[in-house]
């Protein structure tokens, strides 16, 4: 009994090292392109323009209200509200790490975080817009904004080209690190439950981690068909199909249904799941996955124990100020 | 020469002295009602819930989205926009210092702020929750939530009188001090311009100081006609008789018009103005002011004067840490 109990240990050690080297831990610096370096002046006037209203419209819709950062970097919608009540049909994905995907948008269609921020501003539904030359005549009415704009970027700087710089870089610094994950594969075997092991153990064996792959579970820059497997059943009720993702900007047939392979970083915290938000809890989503993806009916255990270490990829976030937007003082922001 | 030199500071010392004994200064902390001390578990509650979205039908709107904390406490447009794009027909007033309004809303409808924060919440045009039972059973559905209502309140706390006093422990602390006024009339007279001084003391000698009296301007709970003087002029452009104010609830005719005096703190940054939001700039509002309650037709100097003087009214933000608002693991909030 004493040698087996021994055993086991051995199999736990041999297992966690070779676990070590195959997960990764989430940096806590996200990489900043040479053409944008962060400083410190660029993120406080990004969190700033995140979290402006202004930059709609109506004045009603900020970055933050889709990617909201006071939750998981989402709104836990199937579809986000743009200005005047509108929905899409993609749901949010999260900011939170964000910097950590090679390409944005569920069907990759921006290759920067500085890409990314310059398309809901502008689109009709989202923030409405009409036109990057009026988010920036109405920022240059803002006199707070000429200064951290300077601050950040030096005289006369207000510019979609800074505003979206700023946003980026802002963002590379909503890293979500030191998840329970994290610390168990730094060291730390209480950090995990029991259950969650297994869980983590079954993403690897079933196959999940052949695209949820990397220290952010994105396959770092990957792209799958989903779903692999034609499932009327599923599609019936979720209309998976519906979207083309990537075809829908490439016209290319070859490219229907095919999608960015999105983290799985605090993916506990942005349901509903999948491009068009159509499913409701965590637990069905990975029942679908492996149907759709695996070919597999995974059992109630599976699922259990997968969700359980899903939810033990929820990082800390980190604390943040409010920012204090600057004021037009005297009129409004759409004179 | 000289002679009157002396005489013109021996004046301006005599008007500075009467000026400081007429003229309050911002306090730094609001009294809070016997049935709801302040405490720092209450207020780290209400701030969670005041930014919370999910006390909106549609996840999108929180006490924030009208009355923005990183802004001038409100959302610069004539009519908020609350749920599924509606608005309504009245400006949202600001949060800043409202804890010193001796009643809340337009029309002074709610004798406190824990009752004001009750009715935006199930107004079918703002957050649009069918009823507080329906609020209570979503907070209750977020682990969080009960974590920080036994906090604040004791075991099994979640309710809708419980959040209301958190909300409003939270809009207690919101008060902006050491405005440029505050800071004269403390002593440092140059913390105003001249010309910021001319437009104090034409507050006074016009009138203006008859109704915006008092450390916040707002006359201490008082009400007013609005406007006291038919102007078929300004009638025919903002309509400001349209909306009946305090008869619209007491539905006594004698009311009608009748309006709680509003804080002139942050006036500058709270455009566009009155009850209907229908005057886009300070300027205009002060030369209507002038028209339709002191029947006088103010120069553009007298103007300038009194808006220059305005925008000392500005005060400083309290410094905020951003909320980090429970999730819901697994799901949605709205299942």
């Amino acid at each position: 009994m004493l040698k087996f109990k021994s055993l086991a240990t051995a199999l736990t050690l041999a297992c966690s090292v070779s676990l070590a080297s195959a997960w990764e831990t989430l940096p806590t610096e996200a990489p900043a392109p040479a053409e944008n370096p962060t400083t410190s002046e660029k993120v406080e006037l990004g969190q700033m323009l995140y979290h402006d209203p202004r930059l709609s419209s109506t004045g009603t819709v900020s970055c933050a209200s889709c990617h909201n950062t006071m939750l998981g970097g989402e709104d836990n919608r199937a579809n986000s509200m743009g200005v005047n009540g509108q929905t899409g049909g993609r749901s949010a994905p999260t900011v939170w790490n964000s910097a950590f995907n090679k390409v944005q948008f569920w069907d990759g269609r921006a290759a920067s975080l500085e890409a990314q921020a310059a398309g809901p501003v502008t689109n009709a539904i989202e923030m409405g817009m009409k036109s990057w030359d009026d988010v920036v005549a109405r920022l240059k009415s803002i006199d707070g904004y000429q200064v951290a704009f300077e601050k950040a970027f030096g005289k006369d700087a207000i510019s979609k080209d800074n505003a979206t710089k700023a946003i980026a870089a802002y963002e590379r610094t909503l890293i979500t690190p030191n998840s329970p994950y994290d610390k168990y594969v730094e060291g730390d075997k209480a950090a995990l439950t029991l259950q969650q092991v297994r869980g983590m153990e079954k993403m690897s064996d079933l196959g999940c981690t052949g695209c949820h792959s990397g220290a952010a579970f994105n396959g770092a820059g990957m792209f799958q068909k989903f779903p692999m497997i034609a499932n009327g059943y599923f599609e019936a009720q979720y209309h998976f199909k519906k979207d083309k993702g990537v075809a829908e900007v490439s016209k290319n047939p070859a490219d229907e249904n095919l999608w960015k392979v999105p983290t799985l970083r605090n993916i506990a915290l942005t349901a509903p799941y999948f491009h068009n938000g159509s499913v409701k809890t965590l637990d069905q989503a990975v029942a679908i996955m492996g149907q759709v993806q695996l070919g597999k009916d995974l059992s109630k255990a599976d699922i259990a124990d997968i969700v359980a270490f899903l939810n033990a990829l929820s990082g800390e976030f980190p604390k943040q100020k409010m920012p204090v937007l600057p004021g037009t003082p005297g009129t409004t922001f759409n004179n």
